[in-house]
């Protein structure tokens, strides 16, 4: 039984090559939502649905979200709406792309959400709609939402800074609205106490990592048991595969590196994996306390992704 | 300045000629809001719709609703969900078909409801956003559901019966829930009393007109001033051009036929446009109360809808 902190792209990408070396029925992913968003009355979930989706071997590998093969019909109608919206308002804005066989799991969700369902039981339903045979957990029920704080405009939200923007601007601060109240969703727990291991996915650990470690009980309980934790650097060289990770740790302080990200994690996890191409800095991981493990950790595909599982798995014994 | 009480299709082809003939800023058409549903927490707004669209010119030619050259692509991946929703639930419908470009439509009307813009102002900026220069109103702002009694099942949303069962099923009662406490949505009454003339369209009048008929105020205005109101029989021959109209009339005791509706609207209004095949009931019509204008009513296409809608205008002076 191993249970994954994840992300987005990174942590999919992962958690492919993990259920290849490990039953995927045993293999629990607790994912953020605080990057979720609600758009023309839809509630969006891009963590969960990038590893839904990867899981289902339906995402499009260009990208390493939405569907591969994605139609945008619906988006291209919706453009006809901008000019009559009225000022400030959210309705009509097209800047956050919507697939159209995308927009069918969020209409799904929507509806089940608004008929009282719990985001457990949704996100269950829709990870067996689409075949995934692993456990999917949002890390929350609750509502949180990543808030950045960036230059000349004071804070956004997420989506607003990460697509909108397309995280090229300055960030000052990132927080986490709501985290004070949101209850660990359910399963959450017993999966970290169930588990044999804990891994800790290559996801931007400012604000994909950082807000499942802030639910209440998560960052207690890898505390307790860090040295079956092990965390894969989402840092190679100094820089991001993907996304403002990079930017975003330099920007609040932190150094960019194995190191920083070791400095991020230490209390939480035993054992950092870091590429190949960071060997020289394992004995400042250590120096940081973390274990360090030299390993390949590029995933430019299913074999890469698989072997790179079975190192951490290998790491957690 | 005309104001048209208007359902779906048959007022839809109807308004479209109007334009043609008479100075489209000058028409106004109120629209029944009975019909509309929510779905995947959309909401839908069928007969506002098909007059949007098919003023815009943008309607499918062979159904009289949605839009020309439609893509399916959202309705074929929900699709997906159908076998995991539990029992009981609504999400994952799809007897409902929404079109991908119709979509875009819904989500942005639910989107500024959402916002907590009013009905009007929604339909407003939709027409605007497909080039419509008519006045579009919803009957009112506030909710109004149809519900049809059926054989064997009891009542059921007026959706359900008409899509869903593809209306043939037997209807033993309709009602119009709410229709008591909904008000006239702003410029309605205002519409009614500012016209030169009003025409009641060749909608259904038993689940088309009758709501609108019923909200408070409309009713009182049409009898006050009954002899500039002209309407036009949904009836030809017997039977209706589209939808459930004779099957509902003759099911609720009424008779299937222009006289039938006649009997219906005498209250409200003057003079009924019916078709040439009924020229032989004009007296009956006229023993109803109304006058009886005998034209060529079955709108092929738009030089048959201008002239009927020339015809209708006619009667009013």
């Amino acid at each position: 039984m191993i249970t994954v902190l994840a992300g987005g792209v990174g942590a999919a990408r992962f958690l492919s090559g993990l259920v290849r070396v490990s039953p995927p029925a045993g293999v629990t992913a607790v994912v953020n939502t605080a990057d979720d968003v609600t758009l023309h009355g839809l509630r969006i979930c891009p963590d969960l649905d990038t590893v839904t989706y990867t899981l289902a071997g339906a995402v499009d590998p260009g990208t390493g979200w939405g569907l591969a093969g994605e139609t945008w019909q619906v988006m291209e109608a919706l453009e006809r709406f901008a000019p009559v919206a009225p000022s400030g308002s959210a309705a009509g804005l097209t800047w956050f792309r919507l697939g159209d066989r995308d927009l069918a799991t969020h209409l799904y969700r929507s509806a089940r959400l608004g008929e009282g369902a719990g985001l457990v039981a949704v996100t269950a339903e829709v990870a067996t709609a689409w075949g995934v045979e692993a456990t999917l957990l949002p890390m929350t029920e609750d509502p949180v939402q990543t808030r950045v704080t960036v230059a000349g405009e004071g804070e956004i939200g997420f989506q607003e800074y990460f697509v909108e923007r397309r995280h090229d601007v300055a960030a000052f601060a990132v927080r986490f609205a709501g985290i004070d109240q949101a209850r660990p969703a359910p399963g959450v727990l017993a999966a970290l106490d169930g588990a044999d291991g804990v891994v800790i996915a290559p996801s931007n650990p400012i604000v994909s990592i950082a807000p499942v470690l802030a639910v209440a009980g998560v960052r207690d309980r890898l505390r307790a048991r860090r040295r079956q934790v092990v965390a894969v650097s989402p840092i190679v060289a100094g820089a991001a595969l993907k996304g403002p990770a990079a930017r975003l740790m330099a920007e609040l302080g932190h150094e960019a590196s194995v190191v920083g990200v070791a400095r991020l994690w230490t209390d939480v996890a035993g054992t950092l994996v870091v590429d190949e191409a960071d060997a020289a800095l394992a004995p400042e991981v250590e120096a940081a306390g973390m274990a360090c493990v030299v390993a390949p950790s590029v995933m430019h595909g299913p074999d890469e992704a698989a072997a790179l599982a079975r190192t951490t798995l290998a790491a957690l014994a």
